[in-house]
């Protein structure tokens, strides 16, 4: 059982150590806030991300990027999409010898539009990264820090550091990993999917009922995978635990915070007083301006995301937004879904 | 604006006959009990199974079959699958003119393992059938009934009807259908989903967690588009509406009788207890023995359907054969997506 440093003691972040903990492994929680750092350190608890939770012994956390990385060949990257390249730069200044880097954090870079292992790629030079991977699934970190039965992926170019990474997590009887060569459709798909989550909130938010909302999220997942083809990804991957899975568990848990700020703006609160009431990054609001932006420069057609992006962006009106989705009322038209996969 | 005699009148079948007769049409609904079809015609209510909902003007009520089916061209079935044969036996004695049939009812044949399309082209005869529509999605009945946007699939053979069964359903605001020719497909992912509800209600009843839901709501459609592709179904279909968007509605809703029966049975009660409490028919009880039956033959894998088999029909525990597809952990499995396209 080796060392291991997760950058990044949100909750999932968190959750994650847990599991690299039970496993055995020697597992270094990085953060920047000092008293959080402390709490875990002294109480075996990060009460603001997984309350009621008892950390196992084995995570010890630091507040020194350069200490927690000393010495470790794995580095678990898990800070929200804004943070990274900030992140990333802080690593390279301290980092002495090649780590491979798994990345559990969902989003696409607004402007660049560039995924989280480009911005890994770009960031670190080749002599201090071996492999860039990524872990991504239906995974609330609430369920994994209670040891709830939970599935994921693994995906990097080099299968080998995939199933690399696999070994890390799977020695337990709740945390099981697939992997997957797609990267690229692994990260678009838990990326994207958090669009889907904000106008799926916005939908119960607006009272619309479950038959509006599994609609929604159907057309979303074929949406998700236009653009995915387009980009380059194997569309069969969005029918799979990180497309279709992550979907659904961000779609209709209680836990997922996109679900929840759409949920918000569905009730008619500003997307201000929503972010701020939030306490906790809503990835999809940025997500939401990276995917309209890149869909309209390569041609794609994202009708959900569109109208997403002009309520979060152009003040446009929810209800009609939401409204226009669903209510058009056009005939004759056949279901659209076979041409997703062609 | 036409006649139509929708046949059968239960929650899905009322909840139609009020969309058409929101449409401007001349509905007929017929149902065997005296003492309910008086209810709808005096009191405009079908309280046992449309609790709360006044039927608009547009609908009668007939017992007598034949009444009910004099001058109509369309007749929409919506019976359970047990009874289909016999309702089709019925009609085929009183029709004195061909028909199409739309059916929106949701299972297989065991034994047989016919759809229910077959079943109607066996028990009419050609002079007395003109076309077979199958209508299916994403459609709690309750939804619908309070006028709630909700989209669906008209599937046939023939696209002319299928696009005459989408005129007679859209024309309001709230009901939204789209046409797909793959009427294998559409009516394995609506009969096959309420296996899968029945599993998600038993994880969701043992307390398994979101996460363990969503990997197997994927997985199931995985397997699902497995023996759809088996029997001649385009595998595109199951990532529509009537698959991935019926799935979810059915594992995620409150309203669905499948994930309820589910749901009690992951609490330790015994089938014939669930099934004597529902008081309505649980299709997924049967379908589960058909499909079993038809992967068996065909020798096409569905663990889920096959755990659930097994728990239904040979008394094994429930919390056993989730956790047997929950918890097994094999090292390096790939994660098998690509393959249910193929």
């Amino acid at each position: 059982m080796g060392k291991i440093t997760v950058v990044g003691a949100g909750s999932w972040g968190t959750a994650l150590a847990m599991v690299l903990a039970d496993n055995g492994h020697e597992v270094r929680l990085w953060g920047a806030r000092e008293e959080q750092m402390d709490e875990v350190n002294q109480s075996r608890t990060n009460h603001k991300y997984l309350p009621g939770i008892t950390l196992p012994i084995g995570i010890t956390a630091y507040v020194s990027l350069e200490e927690a990385l000393q010495g470790t060949e794995h580095v678990l990257l898990v800070v929200p999409t804004k943070a990274i390249r900030e992140v990333l730069a802080n690593m390279r200044t301290v980092l002495k010898h090649a780590v491979t880097v798994t990345h559990a954090s969902k989003g696409i870079e607004p402007d660049t539009s560039k995924r989280i292992s480009e911005m890994i790629e770009e960031e670190l030079p080749v002599h201090l990264l071996r492999d860039v991977v990524v872990l991504s699934g239906p995974s609330h970190a609430e369920e994994v820090a209670l040891r709830q039965p939970t599935t994921v992926t693994s995906a990097s170019k080099n299968m080998e550091a995939a199933e690399a990474v696999q070994d890390l997590f799977m020695n337990n009887e709740y945390f099981r990993v697939y992997t997957n060569p797609d990267i690229i459709g692994v990260e678009l798909g838990g990326a994207l999917k958090n669009i889907i989550a904000l106008a799926a909130g916005m939908t119960d938010g607006l009272c619309f009922g479950d038959n509006a909302k599994a609609a929604l999220m159907t057309r979303g997942l074929a949406e998700i995978a236009r653009l995915g083809r387009a980009m380059g990804a194997d569309p069969l991957t969005f029918a799979g635990l990180t497309g279709m899975g992550d979907l659904i568990v961000t779609c209709t848990s209680v836990h997922s915070r996109n679900w929840r700020a759409g949920n918000l703006l569905g009730k008619g609160h500003s997307l201000e007083d929503v972010l701020e009431s939030m306490g906790m990054v809503v990835e999809g609001v940025r997500t939401t301006k990276a995917a309209y932006q890149l869909a309209d420069k390569i041609g794609v057609d994202m009708p959900i995301t569109a109208a997403l992006y002009e309520v979060l962006f152009h003040g446009k009106d929810v209800k009609e937004a939401v409204g226009s989705l669903m209510g058009r009322v056009r005939k004759h038209e056949v279901e659209a879904v076979p041409n997703l996969y062609k």
